[in-house]
């Protein structure tokens, strides 16, 4: 068997599209959710895309954790501001629908915050800060997610890995799309190193001794993940202080879940994921066109900084991605056994056969 | 002689009120970069105050290379959004300005934010973002600053340590005040490793050949700071990223300069740094006194977490300076020995004596 089967994108999107029709989530949602997951394939974000489309989405469809119709409820509402009940919906289609809410609100008022309780796990954050590239402006995208990161002296973990991404457009050069966990790595790379018997490096996480381990195993179970910066001495309580901030604002201001409440997707109860989203208008600011002049002059200043030894290039954020997602768009998009093996099986349980022939 | 000298507050602010007006500050303008200035030093960030009067800010406006009258023109407004040109002013003086009319738009328009172009090194960022703390508003404020940073797999700095600071309230509990820079630690930090011969733990720099040194003078001369994660196997990117990310919201959105553009103070040009501020109003995304509860349950939540073996506390944002500033709004606020010295320096050279008496 190979390692990996390659299938065209727009036959994946189909595949996933029909999955979630299946579930009854309407057809114009199943599309939108489609799109997000495989994005994430495409940009090469494997640990975010279809390999959950059973255990973080199809199970909690099929038994009622989340709601198909994704009954959205505005709660408070202004010319740039917009706070949103997801109705416990696909976060996928909740944090479409508040972006796209978000970026018509910015063309009018030069910027907008939309924020969203009661959601689900939304996939890659950067999708919807993405979503504003088109339209010439900043687009930020934050979430909270369950409890794997430990505060600074403390154990058990508290926080999420609660991402960050913002995406701003340039002229001739790619998009600048940074989108990160605030954790060092996320908990998907320490099952990786845990599976393949490898240690991971030292600053990855602790033990359930609150120890620096090497030892994958020990920071799945009972351990927890080390924020950005990992111990004090290398200013972990930065990396601490950015997962906090993403989660007041995803969770604390939007009315969501917070902190070690919110749920995993696994987990029998809603999981009320919070989100953010702001959108920049940039011509509010300066001329769009001296705007992307600068963004391409930066990054090529950048990308022509002397190089370390033994490196041959430095990388602006989102650029590997944009690579990927090019090369995957025309060649097809590589999954790995396992993951094929979970679409199979997700498959099974939503009676819509993974049947999908790959391209090589 | 004494290790430190305490002062009163209310007579450093009216110290450094009186320098700058002896600089042609406009008098209620001398008041704010006082309030800015001491600020720092009574928060216990020495680094960022009274330390700096001449070197950063006095030398400049005696030979015009800041303007003292800060002459700010409007370049772009709109309800929620507003473009400055800080006319190369006092950056203490251009970012009060940029923070009150940003809080006041905001308060109209539930959300706002201000860029600058064209102003000077402003402080401590948090004392911007901590002005919307009375209005029961989250404020975000971002300034780029002169490359000290290098990005991941490159040499030399041509990024700032360009910090992020975001304030926000809680109820009984103190607000959340992040205010970090987006390096490991600050060149100042360095500084005093290398004054007093100790060495700095691997991972803060490199050296000229762009290897981990633990030798401070190794950074100072030719090398660089490393961003917040330290080495790309610890995920220095990300770090890389949001310093990035700062000096593309402060900078290239704002229209100033950025990158390795970024004047340093001590240099003869003008500095065109850039800053970016944002306020959103929380009642606008629900009812403050909701928020404030959640607010206070988070706080209480992570101090109780189980402590690690040796650690008596965790820590929130901000809530280390708060304590020394009730500590030393009451005692007096200590300065080394070497801060009274640049004092009795700036002084002199702006004929105006320092001949405040310390408390003990």
């Amino acid at each position: 068997m190979p390692e990996t089967l390659t299938y065209r994108v727009d036959d994946l999107k189909d595949y996933v599209s029909r999955f979630f029709t299946a579930l009854n989530v309407p057809e114009i949602d199943a599309h939108i959710a489609a799109d997000v997951l495989v994005s994430a394939d495409l940009r090469g974000i494997n640990s975010h895309g279809v390999i959950r489309l059973h255990s973080y989405y199809g199970s909690r469809l099929l038994d009622g954790r989340i709601d198909p119709a994704s009954p959205i409820k505005v709660l408070n509402e202004s010319p740039a501001t917009l706070a949103l009940d997801g109705g416990n919906g696909l976060g996928q289609v909740v944090g479409y629908r508040a972006m796209s809410r978000c970026i018509e609100m910015a063309d009018q008022a030069g910027l907008a915050v939309t924020t969203v309780r009661n959601s689900n796990h939304y996939g890659i954050a950067g999708y919807y800060a993405m979503m504003a590239l088109p339209e010439d402006m900043i687009g930020i995208s934050l979430t909270n997610s369950q409890p794997l990161v430990a505060p600074t002296y403390g154990l058990p973990a508290v926080l999420g890995t609660n991402p960050i991404a913002v995406a701003m457009p340039a002229g001739e050069e790619r998009p600048f799309v940074l989108d990160m966990a605030t954790s060092i790595v996320s908990i998907g790379r320490i099952a990786v190193h845990d599976k393949s018997g490898q240690p991971i490096p030292e600053g990855w996480g602790i033990n359930a001794r609150g120890e620096l381990t090497q030892n994958p195993a020990e920071v799945l179970h009972g351990g927890a993940l080390l924020p950005l910066g990992g111990p004090a001495e290398l200013r972990g309580y930065k990396g601490y202080g950015l997962s906090l901030l993403v989660d007041l604002l995803s969770g604390v201001l939007s009315g969501a879940a917070f902190g070690s409440q919110v749920g995993h997707p696994s987990h029998p109860h809603n999981a009320d994921v919070g989100h953010f989203f702001a959108v920049l208008k940039i011509e509010n600011f300066r001329p769009i066109d001296f705007f992307k002049a600068d963004m391409d002059a930066y990054i090529r200043t950048l990308k022509a900084t002397p190089k370390l030894p033994g490196q041959d290039r430095i990388y602006i954020h989102g650029e590997k991605e944009f690579e990927k997602a090019e090369k995957y768009q025309a060649e097809g998009v590589p999954l790995l056994s396992e993951i094929v093996a979970a679409l199979v099986e997700a498959g099974k349980t939503a009676g819509v056969p993974f049947n999908l022939k790959p391209v090589r």
